[in-house]
């Protein structure tokens, strides 16, 4: 075997079974060995943050990670974006970066460049695999780095030599070590403080937003203790048969409102809340004054553990409350996202996967779900839109008996539209929504709050993608997808319905 | 004004007057700004590898540079892998970097990262503004820095608060230093031995292959030594009225092969040439055994005046052979490369900008053209495909009385496609051609080369871009362009012959 070949059974061995790849010449071994181990699926991206963003999605469905195939600095440097966004949400990610023959990289060839220097700032761990002997048993520690808690990015340079040089040497089969279980004094104590304190908040992030997460919250909040979530997480299990926290509100102003009076906010798998963006004269972090703040086990925790352990030293009731199923009535009328809340609400199927990159549009669509069928939610952790599509791509492809639902706002959709292609080549069973409000809509709001005027004709001019107006329907169909457009509430109903009663790729431009 | 205003208000003091942009929130002060400096035309890009792919086409064509406006750390990742293509086109480039207000960095918000790491390896300057009053003073650094021979890309981070900020500081108009001239001594001594040598090559690189320095070059080679350009440059003069240097092959076995028995390489503007990739069992350096080299100047050197500093030591001819125009007949039968390169070179207009991200396509094309209408052909230098449309944007903009011709391959063209709005929303001068093979046809020629073997199926699947096959022509539509399909010699030829004779954008889908 070849040092590529060493490297995708190491792989294999350790769980990562899915390639995101757009491969270039330094990668054609990897692509050739490819056909010797059938474990591995290989999944064309024509954009490599397509690629990263689907190995975020996948690791977000699954707990493991995927790799990507990216052609040195450049490609590693488009997929950084969505690699951004996977670090925020301590997602396992296994790049393999093609490099260079080791020895001719000391001749500065056009496309040579620090690709170690490039990928340390989104990476928990960056190593170059010198010799083909190394491969494998970095192969294998990479992917336990990926998965160390609470996970993230690790890139393996692969020098186009390591690859086609012959070894004997596979990696070996790592286990990564376990999420901290909770310290049962530190909870005793805690759940006396909470049961003490005024008005006491209970700040959830990471998996403490999943089924078990969340089930062992709703006791707390049984237990008399206001339970939220940061305004961004990884994934969240929501709907019928689930307790429905509070979420931290994204405006600073609005988030210290509502936080009012609160004396003491106990924190699970997150950190002190803060704004997004700075804004003049408005406060940064989103802790009211005189609160306390207590870290409950840090970002490394097992997180569900921990609340179950909680509500236990607390006495919570065995069970908290949880949604009801209640499916509002199709709307009518103009096309607003509040309707398109509705819509999605009535037919999103029962263990659906919904992938948030909407901006502006999806805060209704999030509120109206709340009552749905059972079904996780993704969201943009990092703030680097373009990571709706891509995240919906690495979900179906970790989840093939599941509906993939991508909502994504116009401009957001731009970034990696290139992934539409890859979900009508896979077949993958995924809707995309498209929001055209032909805007940067969200801008027109930053606008104001960070300058305190309207936009004049130049600005303006970047705010807006009107002219020309994008065709998204016609795009999509351009790239292989099923396409409709919807300009009524009633219109995108219906084709929504349609897209969800059947299985495979579906695509809809909700005209606004 | 604020610090916004004065930044905007340097730049264009420095002659800094196109603003390639995709902002976000910690960038609207900038974007309200230009609403009060008429100087700088925005143009919105919607994704940022085509704002960095323009101001490299626009440096190529002013020699100074454009700023972009991009957005903290993502925004930059986006637009890097064409920076890499700028830095190895010696590019002038200022990248506006927008990031969290100061005293907002340490909160680690969602869309913190270390931009300063992130953008160290494709700059030659990296400043960020603390202070409203040191924006200007950098601003002007910037332009000077990027503009130091021979060029390069700066990043100014622009933090919100220093942008939002009152100052009174304005920055000032400084003077980069100009390129090194010749070394007459030198240059005496040179012109001895290459008339010594039995059998001297000249390579030219950066500045040298414009039409001053191919003019020089030319009496050299009429005084018998034979003149070759790199493989890939930023920018060439080329067609009637031009001398036609030799191209060095991409291929090492057929550089070496050409280039057999040369003993004496003088570089002027360039480095020794070394092979694009590394392959088992082939060389890396493009230089035969025994040959020596002497680089004239170095890349700082003001090329074309040190050619005709040779040229006249040498006692050359006062001028040297140049090329007539010879326009071929309109090509029949099936759509080939070569078809299309007989069509280019009979309609491209006189002083025609042609941009080449063709990868396979695009020898054929540049072959057929060495006699047509005289045109500048710029290229793929950095080997990350996707820059063939954002630097026609950049032609376009910094040309608007030249016709700007894209060549792209239907894989490159992916990677930045969303450029053809912005052609469509600026109506530029801007044909767009795409090669659609429906593969990365290149990647089966390295596969061969690399791995020794055919690609089984699930290679295949990585290389081949045909399932679904992308509709080009709507695709084009759908993004506001006038688009038309080709798939025979004929109607390509009428299709380029149209779009040629006209202005404003077209698009055209050569289905090969």
């Amino acid at each position: 075997m070849n040092g590529a070949d060493a490297l995708i059974t190491t792989l294999a061995d350790n769980g990562v079974t899915a390639c995101f790849a757009n491969p270039g010449t330094s990668e054609m071994q990897f692509v050739a060995a490819l056909d010797r181990e059938p474990r591995m699926r290989p999944v064309l991206c024509l954009f490599e943050g397509v690629a990263t963003g689907a190995a975020d999605g996948y690791a977000r469905m699954t707990g493991k990670p995927a790799c990507t195939l990216l052609h040195l600095g450049p490609g590693y440097a488009n997929g950084a974006a969505n690699l951004h966004n996977a670090r925020r949400a301590f997602s396992p990610v296994v790049n393999i970066i093609g490099d260079h023959a080791t020895y001719h990289r000391g001749f500065d060839a056009p496309l040579s460049s620090d690709i170690a220097a490039l990928s340390a700032p989104n990476s928990v761990w960056v190593k170059s695999a010198e010799t083909a002997d190394s491969v494998g048993p970095l192969a294998a520690e990479a992917v336990t780095a990926s998965q160390e808690a609470p996970g993230g990015v690790a890139c393996l340079i692969l020098p186009a030599d390591s690859a086609w040089n012959e070894t004997t040497v596979a990696g070996p089969v790592l286990a990564a070590s376990p999420r901290r279980a909770p310290d049962l004094t530190e909870v005793e104590a805690l759940a006396a403080r909470l049961k003490a304190a005024r008005k006491p908040v209970l700040l959830l992030g990471g998996a403490a937003c999943g089924e078990d997460g969340l089930a062992a919250a709703a006791r707390i909040a049984a237990a008399g203790v206001r339970v939220l979530t940061d305004t961004f997480v990884a994934r969240m299990a929501r709907g019928a048969g689930r307790f429905a926290p509070d979420r931290m509100h994204y405006f600073a102003e609005m988030a210290l409102g509502d936080l009012e009076g609160v004396d003491l906010m106990v924190l699970v798998e997150t950190t002190r809340p803060v704004a997004f963006f700075a804004y003049p004269d408005r406060p940064s972090v989103l802790v009211p004054e005189g609160c306390e703040l207590v870290a409950l086990g840090g970002r490394t925790a097992d997180g569900p553990a921990t609340l179950r352990a909680l509500a236990d030293a607390m006495g919570a009731p065995a069970e908290g409350t949880v949604q009801s199923l209640e499916q509002p009535v199709a709307p009518q009328g103009p096309l607003t996202p509040a309707a398109i809340g509705q819509t999605v609400a009535r037919h999103l199927p029962a263990h659906a996967i919904v992938s948030d990159d909407a901006v502006t549009c999806g805060l209704p669509i999030f509120l109206a779900t709340q009552t749905a069928a059972p079904h996780d939610w993704l969201m943009l952790t990092g703030g680097a839109i373009g990571q709706g599509i891509p995240l919906a791509i690495g979900a179906g492809v970790a989840c093939p008996d599941r509906k993939v639902v991508a909502l994504s706002g116009d401009g957001a959709a731009m970034f990696t539209v290139q992934g539409l292609w890859t979900i009508a080549r896979e077949q993958l069973d995924v809707t995309v929504v498209v929001f055209a409000n032909h805007a940067y809509r969200i801008l027109d709001i930053e606008m104001y709050r960070t300058s305190g005027g309207p936009a004049g004709p130049a600005a303006r001019g970047l705010l807006d993608l009107g002219a020309p107006r994008i065709d998204w329907m016609n795009l999509a169909r351009s790239l292989g997808l099923p396409a409709a457009r919807a300009d009524t509430a009633q219109a995108f109903d219906e084709a929504f319905e349609r897209a969800m009663a059947r299985t495979g790729p579906a695509f809809i431009e909700a005209a606004l």
